[in-house]
């Protein structure tokens, strides 16, 4: 994954606060949730795009799954801490979409993460085609 | 709640191991997260009794609801520490059951807690009544 | 708990959206889940008070502990929803607090919730007072 | 990531049972959750190592921290499964340690993933070298 943040347009983003929920014993945020903020701001992204999860799933039975995720954690999120989350497409195919994401807190990256979402029907979570708003370029 | 422990047969037990994931920073177990022990003790104890909840939906429909809930909290648990969290019925009615829990970390009482737990149609969350297994006594 | 939700310029509330991370196979919010967000309208609500947790922490080596929790869930939140959470001073007391919630949807109410809050040295667990601008009528 | 599951006897394996908590609203586990699987089975295959987070973080102020993670989602788990969490070593270093670690459910694959884990000083997060029981091999 590059160094340099995403800075053009096609970046969405969204802020996060650190509640005690997050943090662990070791004072910081607890790894696995770095992914609930990562999934909150795809969830956000997607329906800046046009669409909630609730109305994809209930109009058309589809939903989303992952098909593989890779972060590099570079420096720990402390509780109290306003977390900039952003999400990047970074390809587009029939049935998935590669999303390059960030989490910054003050000018600082803490995670770069990159993940492949496959689009599924829920009754079966067989893969399908992604609804059209997601598959052109905006 | 009383202070004296659950001592008869009827009282059904499991142990739980305290992980970084149940923690928070201020080294302690995570108030919420109490209530996910208390729950696996809960599914625990339904399946003893003789059904599962995957069974239970697939075949009847009927899933539980929580319809209040009170706890206590004496002592806080630590990273790897193993409770013990028990379960007791206290009362039984047509469409909930009340148990009282408890958990506890050598001998010490941690937390005290009564749940009424309303059993319900997973189609519309409307109450129905309990299967039979877990209206008489056992 | 008294039926009518609290009116008056005394009530703090805050916004909180239903990710998946919160939902369960029911397809409703995982019970503890709805105690993550009284506890972020908790920290909230002090902050505007004039303090965050770990100002608290760092300047003074006090936090706040649950004494104990009543919770009566009357309807369950679903994706995508938006809640209202809310808090409001009951009583207080020289080492506690008693504080009222509510959750809201849309003006039904999901969840009544009575939290006793304990202010508790950090190094040992013990209780200590409130910090001043806590034990005041604001 | 290789297809073939290890076999040898350096596998560490546990086992997790799914509970509510763990799902979410599309009827399977939520993917943050999975990491809290994989992390408890490192946890504990540290302490089949010789030594619990507890006793590291008191006798000599160190801890673990993710310094990345590589997960591919092959198929889901549902409530009420039974999985099978592996970790083996595939790489020792002087501060860090590469685990393989993977999910089955019945002899199905779900989750195949790589962590780096790297070896901190608790007090301010900064690389130190890894305790000797873990650098060699056993």
């Amino acid at each position: 994954m590059s160094d340099s943040a995403p800075v053009n347009d096609d970046v969405f983003r969204t802020v996060v606060r650190v509640f005690y929920e997050d943090t662990d014993a070791t004072g910081v945020v607890y790894h696995a949730n770095y992914l609930k903020y990562l999934e909150r701001a795809r969830t956000l992204w997607m329906e800046a795009q046009g669409a909630t999860h609730r109305a994809l799933a209930a109009d058309r039975g589809v939903g989303f799954t992952l098909a593989d995720a890779n972060l590099v954690f570079r420096s720990p999120a402390r509780l109290d801490d306003r977390l900039t989350v952003s999400v990047m497409v970074e390809q587009r195919r029939r049935a998935r979409i590669v999303l390059a994401q960030q989490i910054d807190c003050e000018n600082r990256v803490l995670i770069k993460a990159r993940f492949t979402v496959a689009c599924v029907r829920l009754s079966d979570f067989k893969p399908c085609a992604l609804p059209a708003f997601l598959t052109k370029e905006t």
